[in-house]
């Protein structure tokens, strides 16, 4: 059997830049995909440190020019790998250019340029067949997406409660660096659009509800911070004597939220929770059951059935590794663990088998619009003090 | 070495009632008491239950009218175990009657009578050291009050977060029975004043600091229910073709909050959280650590300290039954768990060492108002969808 | 209703004293009792010791011989509550007097005692209705009743595996006092048969089958310790220039072991466990599920139920205080967790009942003669390093 | 800078082949290799399978005989992934041909093999600076990697116990399919030797010391199986009607053991513990702390450290993903977990490091011979139930 090839350009080279060409490589090794990813070229301003993220993903070719990508016959998908205030001109003009696009969380900084974003993404769609797709990949930890389809089936019947919660704490040091992370040209916003937009999509996604009202409040705990760069954006460890320069983004965000399906719902999400690594937590409470899931313990769904007897009724920690759960066909024998980069993995399986069978992946721009607009609504709402419409 | 005589009236005979008549008799099987408590009447209008729990915690008397206690010169004490809207009656004609009150929580169903309450008390502590407490007894679980320690000995530094949320489950269920705490006329609200009131007091009590702002909303998920009696007024079983009545409190509640220290917090307290049997749950991080517990662990603080080296921090599981630990030199050797009730034993030890001493027992009824304040602001911020000052 | 009275007449005072006394003035508080246990008199050689347990539990009197409790007529039942050493002598006399017999555990010393003390016992039984019980109250701690009732009801098949475990670590400091637990002469043994009876019992308990071959090993890791008093014989803190005396027991004991129904096993205990302040474990493992449990959690069971679809599978966490589970109809509502003495509690509550109407209690003279059995045989087998049978 | 390349052919291409497979390609993603491992060619009896598993991780050639790899100038190390009986054949020879070997675990099926390879291993490193390493991957799981440096850094003191379980459940139903490792000719032994081996290589790395006795069992509780194909040897679901045909291996295995350093030790191998999937456990109990680690929580490190004051001590959960701890500094940010497979990667990181600089990696054969003296000395106990030396 001869598969075509999927040509690939990315956009982006340091930490999600990282984690996607890994995601490339290892899909076809573990799945069989319907086309084989080729990383063509790798786009990056500072070309030196693309040039040593293509030497180690063994990307075939280096250029300081994102645009170079568009042209190119070889490239059938430009992946953005960078910050979020670039998304909107390197994916408009990629799908302009007729190339599939897949672009990292949030979709863009401004609900306007979102709005941009899923107007030609909806536009490409129907001229060419073109595909676009937005990363977040926390859908395709398997045990978020076992929960999904828990829910789907009706095993936790109508939903009463979501409590969602992101909590990092790498900022709770007051001496920790200044990243582009924190600058609001750069990231758009803080803990709402970096961590909190992952928390809205989840949410969003398990219940296959929207959120329709919220009302939020924000908070920039530490004001200046020491100039120092960190690849990541994520980390690192300051001095007291540095020079510093302003946050300009929110270090936590927390909000009430109504969905369309009744649910009564908090958000929380914060650099500032000490001892929390990357608590990204959901809890869901449904009539007939409830699923808890922590990704501090990520191969692990909590799952409650209130339909069993009520002496036997307990949270069942499943430990999401049997060949029967999502993803895990193509992996280890049960209770050998996946990890964190596994998401994106799972991410180019879905994407490539899309492509390949000319359907929409999810989540779409219109999905990641719908996320924008939370957000977007939650930073009105904390303006103000007040309840805002979070739909458009 | 002969001990004075503290003559106890207790006043209903429910769960409370039997939780507080177990407390007055183990506090001096297990602690040092300066006064012995004895167990002279309980007041209950169902003569026949009120007997029955009389003899079985070997009260030496019983009368239907809780006006008698007042009068008895052998009674020092009054306990009151009613539902919330006979609070306020009670306690102020027991102070005037130059009694000690011990009240059961939500201090009253109104801020109104929370205030008449704390002003009768404190006219009554002037007038002749009379004094007055309200039972807020989670505060006395030892790992809350080692928690509490820890917090005051700075060992989490200065708070950011506070993350306070009461799971319980026992409405999950359309056809549970309607008791006397989903009616608003008895019970003066649902979750709001049975639990939420609970996780308010914890979470001042552990801080330290005040709630000064709040911004809420309250949901009743299921509006009829059938009409039967429970005596615990918590759980048992309905039927789908009962008479059904009017749920008139809220089912759940949710709200940010904003501390006078500059803590960022949210509550939330639930009757359908299914699987959450009692899922008191409180997280608070600062600059230097954190503390996070659940009741449902009841025995275990975990504790996180920000300052030791990276590669060893962790949340510490804290069993907190060492002799060091809160209340602990009472009881038995590391490791041998406490349960529920002890609270109110802790309770009955320091009340009494407090009247002893001649020192105002807390919570007292300022402390309760407190608590009955940020209710009602959370209330009037439901009502309009904005924040509300908590402090009065 | 007019119940009979049982006089109780209790021999010790110390920590067992302790928990004995609280549970039969509890028992009666949250359980219809057919009898009113009577506190009647409590007998210790330290006649100051032994009033002030008397009077922190209203016993009504004192005796420094325990031989004058055989001759009363009001005392009905004596409870034994001394070191090992002197329970064959009591319990014989006492039911040669016609006393029923509650007898701390381990039964005695020495099989031979042991043997002795189930001879009277049954001779007692036919000869006037005396009965006689041993005292393993971790059978009653909720989670354990409720194993066990699974494990009859055959939820988790044929049993494969036990695995069972009693960690301390109370003598992990090697300063830490001598007690009389560390006196061959008083304890008959360390480890093995103060904290292994324990779990020798429960695994025989919860499985239904007994233990009918052992091989193992004892180790005593610190010689001599320095010599101070300890009321409850656990725990305390040593000094380092202190007079030492010779540790005469083993710190640490484990043995493999088989079960008549073809269990394959393991069993530890040791009071060297650093961290473990009283972990109590027992995991079974069957063809159609498993249980495990840990008294540091002591409220929860672990039920996997391997006849659910593959994906579902988990071990599910039971809080074990619905009123449906063992004991709780007596207790508080669901989540509202139970401490380590309500097991002597309960034990009052199935004795009292056995009294009344006629039957054997459980754990008899003759389970505990067995659970001795399986501890010599330990003995013998850590003495020439073979297999021995544990039966007799 | 240009790095040399290393020339790798591989032997056997399933599950092993697989997890090695990826690793090769992985490490050099994400750490500075000091050599650019080459996929050269992988040898497979089976060409097709082979040639499958050869184009999803872009291998450049396939053989159908091993001993074509030691006879290339392009490749200078032979990776065996074969079954256990192949070991000591292949080994051997690439040795004598001059190639660095990387062996899976167990070294060998027997004693008499492992004793010859680890003498072909001394004689080829003398000759000719040759290397050989097994396979013992679970030791660069980083929170193992970390247990081991706390240990050696003396964190915990003096060892008193050692408790090492590998728990799983594949063959709990006794209708699942007879694999290739349930064959005594291919695997040598069953849960004693593929599960089994891991704990004891493990709790001899962490600890530091060597077993010196063990006093073993072992049970073989379903005798035959549906004859049935699994690529991976575990797992798989049979039919009650299938051709049976004989297990020739223990399915579980329980031994005592002593160390060198005076730990008390007790392991525990299993197929058969319903709802164990990957249950890996070490428990290490020191005098000055402890450590406890689950497989199923694998980016966790439980440690203890007894000299914290009393009312703080508790078990610390360590989320090894901080950039100190071994092997993180390659991954992602804290608490952004690693899977089962990153323990191969880390193997590929220090053999090729150690390569590179000339050090004999570990383990060594001779590490692999002693496990192999354990696993004998526990077989050759349970035939005749006695103590056996354990070293050789």
């Amino acid at each position: 059997m001869t598969r075509p090839d999927l040509g690939v350009g990315m956009v982006g080279y340091a930490f999600m830049g990282a984690a996607h060409s890994h995601a490339w490589r290892t899909a076809p090794e573990f799945f069989e995909l319907p086309m084989r990813p080729r990383l063509r070229a790798l786009a990056g301003r500072n070309v030196d440190a693309a040039s040593a993220t293509a030497q180690r993903f063994e990307w075939e070719s280096v250029t300081p020019r994102w645009q170079d990508l568009l042209t190119r016959d070889d490239v059938d998908l430009i992946d953005i790998c960078t910050p979020g205030d670039t998304h909107a001109e390197i994916a408009i003009a990629a799908l302009e250019a007729g190339k599939h696009v897949l672009c990292e969380k949030p979709l863009a900084n401004t609900v306007d340029e979102a709005e941009r974003m899923a107007k030609a993404a909806e536009a490409a769609a129907q001229a060419s067949g073109v595909r676009a797709m937005v990363g977040f990949t926390y859908r395709r930890t398997p045990a978020v997406a076992y929960a999904r389809r828990l829910v789907a089936d009706g095993r936790i019947g109508t939903i009463r409660h979501v409590r969602a919660q992101y909590l990092q704490d790498w900022l709770s040091d007051e001496n920790a660096p200044l990243t582009w992370r924190l600058d609001k040209n750069k990231a758009g916003s803080g803990a709402l659009g970096d961590i909190g937009a992952h928390i809205v999509d989840l949410a969003q996604f398990v219940s296959g509800d929207r959120i329709v009202r919220v009302n939020g409040m924000l908070e920039t705990f530490v004001e200046t911070r020491p100039v120092e760069g960190v690849a990541s954006g994520i980390g690192g460890v300051g001095t007291t004597d540095a020079e510093r320069g302003p946050v300009t983004v929110d270090d936590a965000v927390a909000f009430l939220a109504r969905f369309d399906g009744g649910a009564f719902a908090t958000f929380e999400a914060t650099r500032y929770a000490s001892g929390r690594r990357n608590g990204l937590r959901l809890e869901i409470n449904g009539t007939e059951g409830s699923l808890a899931f922590d990704f501090e313990d990520m191969n692990v769904l909590n799952f409650y059935d209130a339909t069993q007897p009520s002496a036997e009724q307990g949270f069942r920690r499943i430990i999401v590794t049997q060949p029967e759960h999502p993803y895990l066909e193509g992996w280890w024998p049960p209770g050998h663990g996946l990890g964190y980069e596994h998401g994106f993995t799972h991410q180019v399986v879905d994407l490539v088998t899309d492509l390949a069978e000319g359907r929409q992946p999810h989540p779409s721009f219109a999905d990641g619009l719908s996320v924008q607009r939370v957000l977007a609504a939650v930073e009105s709402s904390a303006a103000d003090g007040g309840w805002k419409e979070a739909s458009g």
